[in-house]
């Protein structure tokens, strides 16, 4: 068997970072780190898909304008939602002439194009790749749970769409930048659990099985990274990943955060579990981990994508809910 | 702006393949290609939808075994399906302990599989990869079109979904085998078509830029090539991407074909304007091309998957249906 972690030679480095949020977002705490924050769920478009397709957009174009380039700079883009066809971003690229590359990974998407872009810029597949992921409280409950007019009650557990997207270009060589140095692409995790509204306790133990193959393949533990950021666990499953390591006698220590707990004030904001979704580890990491990188604030980081692999027929036909999770190495 | 066709340098071979189709696709006149013919749509399984995980599943296992290969040889599986969240995919896989990369491009996700596997096999980010793909007549007609007991009349130019799954698995090296050469990661087109019952003539636009920048970037014409087969235009499709070369006063010649076109016998088996899905591309290839190039019946040829970017809920939007095809080159 392949080691299974890859480790990039070539430097690819992550040049530029977009991101848009919606509402909520803008007034949790690190509402100071997007580069835009938008009101209106529609953002001015006459459906939430629209919307969601936009949202997409503006964060590739502000990651584009950040690292002074234009789309045809671009070798290929990695998109993806949570869509049904991952429509917001098909329909996001529409009108634009750079190779796409559609992704599935559930709210893991955003990560496992990174590890994807990693792989492209460090080989010369491309010069310069771009990531850019979405996902939308309004579409994706309705798609997902119910009409929001329904105004159905959520148990604790649950955990809130965040809308918004987030956007990375990965480029060549360029060594003031953070640098994707290794990734460990997850395989399917079933843990036998079926409650689709727990989706951080499906996730957690595939973001266990993954930082713990990147740790044994890396030769490293918790302590090696200044911030270990898993995308979307919210407050159960970060518990869980935590008490997973515990067992094999690893602490995850105070570096180890997750982005659906960041994303939002949970109490004051009355956010359950915690956020989840495309957009939660994508907007995260661009604007506040991106903020962290570019001031050395931490040096060597892990983020890990999670997602859930449900859909709502599979949920009706009583079926479990397995997780995945890719994680990715970046140094300063 | 790179030249965005890939060459590779270190002969990612395709060094097996795997296929499994449904009772009509057995009818068909490629029958004898296909390594098994499944008569039960539900595969002995409860649901159609577990019924397809088991075609993917099983596809894989052929090629594993014509290999000699297990599953603890590949280094990820590229994968994806047309159902919602890509269920059919994720669900194949949970048991097994290999990295998946989820991907969506609707029916051209077999050739973007294979384009990826191509990038990350020569690149040696891994040894081995597996591609594969499926797409099912009943679980698709009920999540994009109709419940199967409707009993709905299709227009003339509807294409049937394949039902089955096709995989191949991608190594460095193996000189003997068919290799892929160059790939054209295609960009989403759209041309205004908003008839999710004519995808041919939604996909064809697509097929013909992708199709034209390989050409171009490759300095090649339609002639260099023993075949050129496109994934599921079908008969509409087949004859606009025909006509659009032919503008330009390219004449595609004998040697293009349409897998969608090829599957069924249109008019004994009534197959409307022919087939379509995921795996019409990829149970075309893995068993009818495949043998052919084995064979040396074809030296060098394209495959170019293609597919229609639609949802239910974009059709009932009144959205357009944009197209998009990747391209990959192979040589024996």
């Amino acid at each position: 068997m392949d080691n299974r972690t890859i480790t990039f030679k070539n430097t690819p480095c992550i040049i530029s970072s977009g991101c848009v949020v919606g509402k909520n977002e803008s007034e949790g705490p690190l509402s100071e780190y997007f580069d835009k924050c938008v009101k209106d769920g529609r953002f001015g478009e006459k459906t939430w898909e629209q919307g969601e397709s936009k949202f997409q957009k503006t964060a590739l174009d502000y990651a584009l304008k950040k690292a002074n380039l234009s789309q045809s700079d671009l070798g290929c883009i990695f998109g993806g939602d949570l869509l049904n066809q991952c429509v917001a971003s098909s329909f996001a690229y529409r009108d634009m002439d750079v190779p796409f590359i559609g992704l599935y990974g559930a709210c893991s998407t955003f990560v496992e194009g990174l590890a994807l872009a990693g792989v492209f810029v460090d080989s010369g597949a491309v010069s310069r790749a771009a990531v850019c992921v979405s996902s939308h409280f309004c579409t994706a409950e309705r798609q997902y749970r119910n009409p929001l007019a329904y105004g159905g009650q959520r148990p604790p557990t649950a955990q809130r769409t965040v809308t918004g997207a987030g956007s990375v270009i990965v480029s060549q060589g360029e060594k003031t930048f953070p640098k994707i140095a290794r990734a460990t692409f997850g395989s399917v995790v079933d843990s036998g659990i079926n409650d689709a509204n727990n989706m951080g306790a499906c996730m957690a133990p595939a973001a266990y099985k993954s930082l713990k193959e990147h740790f044994k393949n890396t030769h490293t533990s918790p302590s090696d990274f200044d911030l270990i950021a898993t995308g979307d666990l919210g407050e159960i499953g970060r518990k869980t990943v935590r008490d997973l390591f515990y067992r094999d006698g690893v602490d995850m220590g105070e570096s180890y955060i997750d982005c659906g707990c960041e994303m939002f004030d949970i109490h004051r904001q009355d956010m359950h579990a915690g956020a989840s979704g495309c957009a939660c580890a994508a907007t995260v990491f661009s604007g506040y981990i991106m903020d962290g990188l570019k001031n050395s604030k931490w040096k060597r980081i892990l983020l890990a994508g999670t997602g859930s692999l449900q859909s709502p027929l599979t949920v009706q036909q009583n079926e479990t809910v397995p997780g995945i999770c890719h994680v990715v190495e970046i140094e300063v």
